[in-house]
Order: C-alpha cells, then structure tokens, then sequence
C-alpha cells in the first residue's frame, strides 16, 4: 500500500496527470507478489481509495485444499481497503477480467454499480492515454445483492459494524439457546513450531501472554465481521515467529458462496502487511460464535 | 424432470405454444423443492436440454458448514443436466437474478454466451405472451472463462469426459510421484447408523458388496469429472436406506472458487432423484488421486 502522501509524490515524480494513472503502471508489480502455486496464473490488482491511497490485490492460492479456499486479487484488494479501514473503493485496474465470484464480492458495497474498473488486458494501445473506466453495473448488469436481502440501514462491507461479542469465560461450558453474544476463541499455539519455541523462548508465561493477545485481536476482527446475512461473524488473528499479529475478519457474499473465511482475509492481512512465507505463522486463534448457522 | 415425450404432452394439455413456455409455469413448483435452511431463501429454475428434457434446479444450503458449500439452483441444474448426460442446455428460467457466481459457473458450457436465460421475477406483466429470453453475454459480458486457460480441444462440461483413472489395490501402500493415474476411494459406512444397519441386516458380507459397489461407483463419477484446470477430478457415491446409488462428479471452475465438489453434485444426484432427507444416506465413497495438488 502507498500513503495517500507516497501515491501523490510517485505521480509527480512519474510526471503523471493523475493518481488513477499510476494503476496501471503497477500492474505487473503487483502480479508479481501473487501467491498461485496451483494455477501459476499471476492476477494482480490496484485500488484507489477514497483517503487517497493506492492499494494493492494478488491472488493466493493454498496448496492441498479445495480450490473455494482461494482469494482472488480483487477479493484480496477489497479485504486490503478493510484491513486499513478505507471507507470507499474509487476505482481498481486489474490485469485480467475479474470472474464472475469477484463481481459479485463488489456487491457488497454500498455504491457497486458506479464502481470503476479498468481491465489492462483488455486495453490495445497506450492504456494512460486513455484511461477508459467502466461501471461495475456495466460488467455486472442487473445483479443479485444485499438489496435483494437486507434493510437499506444495515451497513456494508467497509461500513464500521460492531457485532457486539464477547468472549465467553476460558473453558466456560457451552450452554445452548443461550449464547447470541458469546463465542469462543480457539486457539492454536504451534508449540512444537520451531519459529515459536524461538518467540516464546519456550516460557510458559510468555505463551499465556501470546494467547491473551490473539483472543483479543481475533474477537476485534470477529466484531468488525460482515455476516448480515447468517449473523454468524467470526475473526482469525494469526502470529508470525516476530511475534506480530493480523487480523481477518470474515466477509459474508450476499450470494453465499463467494463469502471470503476469516482465515483467509487474515492471510491477506500478512501477505499485505509485509509476512513472509506462510511457515513464519506460528499461532492462530479462531473466533466464532457458539452454536452459529454457520461456522 | 420431465422426459421429452412427457414435456411435449403437458404443454400440449395446458395448449401452450412451446415446451419454452412451459418453463415458467414451473418455477414456483421449483421454488417448493428448495432446501435453504440458512436463508430461506427458495431459488428455482428450470431448463431445457437439447433431448427435449426439461430439468430442475433448485437451491441447497447445508447447515453448520461454511456457506462456500451451498449449491445454487443454477449449479444444480447443470450438474443435473450431467448426471442425465444431456449435452446441451439450450434455455433456462430462473425465479431471482443469478448470482455472479453462477454466471461465472455457466462459462463452464461450450457455448456460454449464447445460453439464453429468463429471469420471472424481472419480468412484468403476463411471462408466456413475452418469453424474452437473454443470452448470457449480456448478463457477464466479456467474461474470464475456459477460453483464458484451456485448448480448444479440451472438453467443456456436459461433453464426454473420461479422465481414464483406476483404483488403487485396496490398502495399497501410497507411492509418491507414482500416482497419477491411481486414486483411493476413501468408504464411510455408517454401520452405526440403524438404516444402514436394516440394508446390510447387519450382514457383513452384504457390506463388503456394497463397499464394491459404491467404489466402483464413485470411480466412474470421478472419471466423469470436469477438473481440467489442477488436473485432479474427483468423485462422490452415495447409498440411501433401500441400497439405491447417487453419483455425484466433481466440476471444475476456470475461475476456481465457483467449483462444486462431488459431495455437493452427488447430494443434487440424490435430491434430483427422489431422496428424502439426508438422514436416509446410509454410505459414501469418495475418490480422489492419491498426492492431489486439490483435494
Ligand atoms: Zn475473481
Ligand atoms: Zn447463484
């Protein structure tokens, strides 16, 4: 991600006329931090905010799951805006036609239809010249979405929510009918990690501490969760071997399956914050709500 | 579904113009069929094949499971086309404006862009008088498909497939880098479940045959799978309480999130066929290639 400062000064620089022409000049850049060990095709994709910085989406794909388990570029750059808590997407350049799933995850935004989006491949000639935009209404005509299912007041994705959870007492025993505004907070500490065994120093209190820390993030991300339409939110937090944490809060589609899973907004929060190869997590806490619809 | 001649006779009863106009007559009926547990949300279409068949699709949500494993009614129409071995779908109504995930799931077909779709909830005012069918290309134009990442040649769905796998000798050591044309079939008989245990009278050669038979069952779903883009199909077989077999194939997106997996297909073979509730699926095979890149 660029600062809205950095995206202004590399225009300048660059002798460009606008920000949004700096989108296309990072394209390739950008395909080349994508993570598609089954595909190898490389999707990369810039967004420019309404706080005036330039975001960044690639393609992740996990190696031995079921290929729904992997986030597109624009899935990634949207979960990116949310990560940096960017309110509006002006617009995005991405290198290929977004699929049909990423134009439906858009949907979740308040002002979708006039979301503009310029495919590089499909451009002959030189692209800053003219820098043709289209709606997302253009390219996603008479969609299903969140006003097929949900009052107007309810927010959007990029909209603040607060889900109002808290975390039940440790080993607290589950009561069922009961538990709206509880939830859990599993966690998984990789104690026989080596990179955690080095964070930790093998200590005792400084693992208790770890997981006190990753509950109370993964609880931030799950109220920060938009699941209006199963009103089951959850949130991942992971750590890697420096000990710093990111967050995921889960992304509910109003067409269901396109819905992005906490673990895998997380893992856009560390591939966007700098995290390294994927052995570098060693700890993860999961939060989610007791007895949800949808877990 | 309706075969051909029993299509022909009841638009003939009800004196309508064409088979095309009986579709809409049907979508409410459709709609009943749905199984939404999670939203309610009751989705129904219909199409019409190239045999002269009209199938149904409805929608299915699978409760406390992520939402990425729901099957929209469009998915499930195709997937019933696949399991009638019909070729081609020719036009489909559907109840509500399909997802981009579907729209997506449709490129799949030879010749998505001209499929010609209805949606009745768009339409006002008497449907049969104006059938005003539209080709697919304007509801996901210039979309990202087989065309991006396959040869021509390759087949699409609903073509023959047969990805020529054979099962592994039961208990067979797994070899490393010498499998690619060798695949498990992983049984799960529920020889606690008291309906499997009515089938089988407890009888433990009678469940010796029919883990045989759903193996070889499950092989030929797997060898029927469309997976051209990780080059690993894989297959479902399910038994209900009277011994009948459902064959469910796995069906592989270009854009990979909007797969269905052989769970999810075998599950459409079985509602599509008279299944009652799930409780009355006693056993499964599943197949898959032993070392899979996806699983
Ligand atoms: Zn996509
Ligand atoms: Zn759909």
């Amino acid at each position: 991600m660029f600062q809205d400062n950095d995206a202004k000064s590399i225009r300048r620089s660059l002798n460009l006329p606008s920000v949004l022409h700096l989108l296309p000049r990072l394209v390739q850049t950008a395909q080349s931090l994508a993570r598609p060990p089954i595909s190898s095709f490389h999707v990369g994709a810039l967004g420019l905010g309404s706080d005036g910085c330039v975001f960044l989406g690639v393609n992740l794909e996990l190696l031995g799951l079921p290929l729904h388990h992997s986030v597109h570029a624009e899935q990634f750059l949207l979960t990116n805006l949310a990560v940096h808590g960017c309110p509006v997407l002006l617009a995005l350049v991405v290198s290929d036609a977004p699929c049909g799933h990423c134009r439906q995850f858009f949907q979740e935004l308040r002002d979708a239809k006039s979301l503009r989006i310029l495919v590089t491949s499909h451009v002959q000639g030189n692209i800053e010249k003219c820098l043709s935009f289209k709606p997302m209404s253009e390219i996603l005509p008479n969609p299903f979405g969140p006003h097929d299912l949900l009052d107007q007041e309810i927010p959007l994705l990029l909209e603040p929510h607060n889900n109002g959870l808290s975390l039940l007492p440790k080993n607290a025993v589950y009561v069922e009918g009961n538990s709206s505004n509880l939830c859990n907070g599993n966690c998984e500490l990789s104690r026989g990690n080596d990179n955690y065994g080095k964070l930790s120093n093998g200590n005792c209190e400084n693992a208790k501490k770890d997981e006190v820390l990753l509950r109370k993030a993964a609880l931030e991300a799950t109220n920060n969760a938009h699941a209006p339409y199963s009103g089951c939110p959850s949130g991942v937090a992971l750590m890697d071997s420096e000990g710093k944490v990111y967050r995921g809060s889960y992304v509910e589609s109003a067409a269901y399956n396109p819905s992005l899973g906490p673990v895998q907004a997380a893992l856009v929060a560390y591939v966007a914050g700098g995290g390294g190869g994927y052995e570098s997590i060693v700890a993860a806490v999961l939060v989610e709500k007791e007895g949800a619809k949808v877990s």
